[in-house]
């Protein structure tokens, strides 16, 4: 059954925006009566039931209420943005689909894009959700400085960061608990940028033996934890 | 230090390629003298210096010869190709990036694309593991019918399908060996296809709680491996 997403929900909206809508009617055809499911991306599944459709809308009225708990662990990712957007967003979609709580950009002396077109990768975030029948849509943070990531709060922080001290596998070092993991550009961090973080309690972890693009190693911080978890 | 591709150092060739040429000259600006790397993709690593270089040719000599081993396990991942030749080309990216041996396209009954542009996708295979630091091109066949595939010798054979009788993860399934792991289309295999590969001794995982997209499930399968043994 389709999943459609409407965060309003909770506020009382009944029928679909406008992409969505043009999706219920022109691709999958639904008519009133046809059955469809939808998500406020916040953790809530509802079952609900055509109404009305027309070309351009289409309303919906709800049966059911499902609310799905919360992970007991949350990964948040914080990133420097590669010069290509395409594998920024391919690095959320794929996040997303795998499963991720947050998702930050970080403004690094060596990133090449300080840039985040927030409304793009939300549109991939959401269409990843649906796609793998999620309810949260992560949340998206717009790009900040090293200095406010570092901030965040979390049970456990780690840097991607290979040197001669030999770090740890993430997956030898992470236990069940909430991650803050820095993903530094493809420069590398700076050492200023890694001793600011050491300061505040990250510690310094590899992904494998491969050199991993920044994307990639995005991606397998967050399935690690994922594994480790699941 | 850069890394070169050139397959043919094996048979006596001392000089790059037209492209890669093209990158040592306009990109990075090597001058007669420079040191350079290179790999032949079938396991050695090559230290060598510029000899001559002229705007479309490059010349080297070799002043070492370090052969690396291989693994001591193997991952070989058949896919039915998606719809997107995108998201193939993608998935080749990542998986030879994080680390695999072989990869196979699979005709399935509901696969949606049935055609590989092999030029494409071992362009997009050369570039990841010059990316890596690799030294070893993993091999790709060309697309073939299910009946071939599972014919293909390996220590461990499994297939990602998720059904009733909840299958093993495949972190928990996985011993240290040479896997073979079959990644269905967006619609699924058939439970035709299913009998088969399990007539063949292929068993039933899951990758996971999330629904995966084809290429995602195919790069989740080939990370959980290299994790397992790495």
């Amino acid at each position: 059954m389709p999943l459609f997403y409407q965060p309003l929900i909770p506020e009382g909206i009944r029928s679909l925006e406008h992409e969505e809508s043009r999706h219920a009617v022109k691709v999958l055809r639904l008519k009133s009566g046809d059955p469809l499911q939808l998500t406020d991306g916040k953790g809530s599944l509802y079952k609900a039931v055509v109404t009305e459709i027309s070309k351009s809308s289409c309303h919906f009225s709800i049966s059911e209420t499902i609310r799905i708990p919360e992970r007991n662990f949350s990964i948040h990712v914080a990133i420097a943005p590669t010069k290509n957007t395409d594998r920024m967003e391919w690095f959320v979609e794929k996040v997303t689909e795998i499963g991720i709580e947050e998702i930050s950009f970080i403004q690094c002396e060596n990133s090449e894009r300080m840039v985040i077109n927030m409304e793009r990768i939300t549109k991939k975030a959401i269409s990843a959700v649906k796609q793998a029948g999620q309810v949260r849509l992560p949340t998206i943070h717009p790009i900040s400085n090293i200095e406010t990531i570092i901030a965040q709060p979390a049970d456990q922080k780690f840097i991607a960061h290979v040197d001669h001290n030999n770090p740890k596998h993430l997956k030898e070092a992470a236990l069940q608990s909430n991650y803050l993991v820095l993903i530094g550009p493809e420069g590398d961090f700076t050492q200023q940028e890694i001793d600011k973080a050491t300061e505040k309690g990250f510690e310094k972890v590899s992904l494998g033996p491969s050199i991993l693009r920044t994307e990639t190693a995005g991606l397998v911080a967050c399935h690690i934890l994922n594994l480790i978890n699941t």
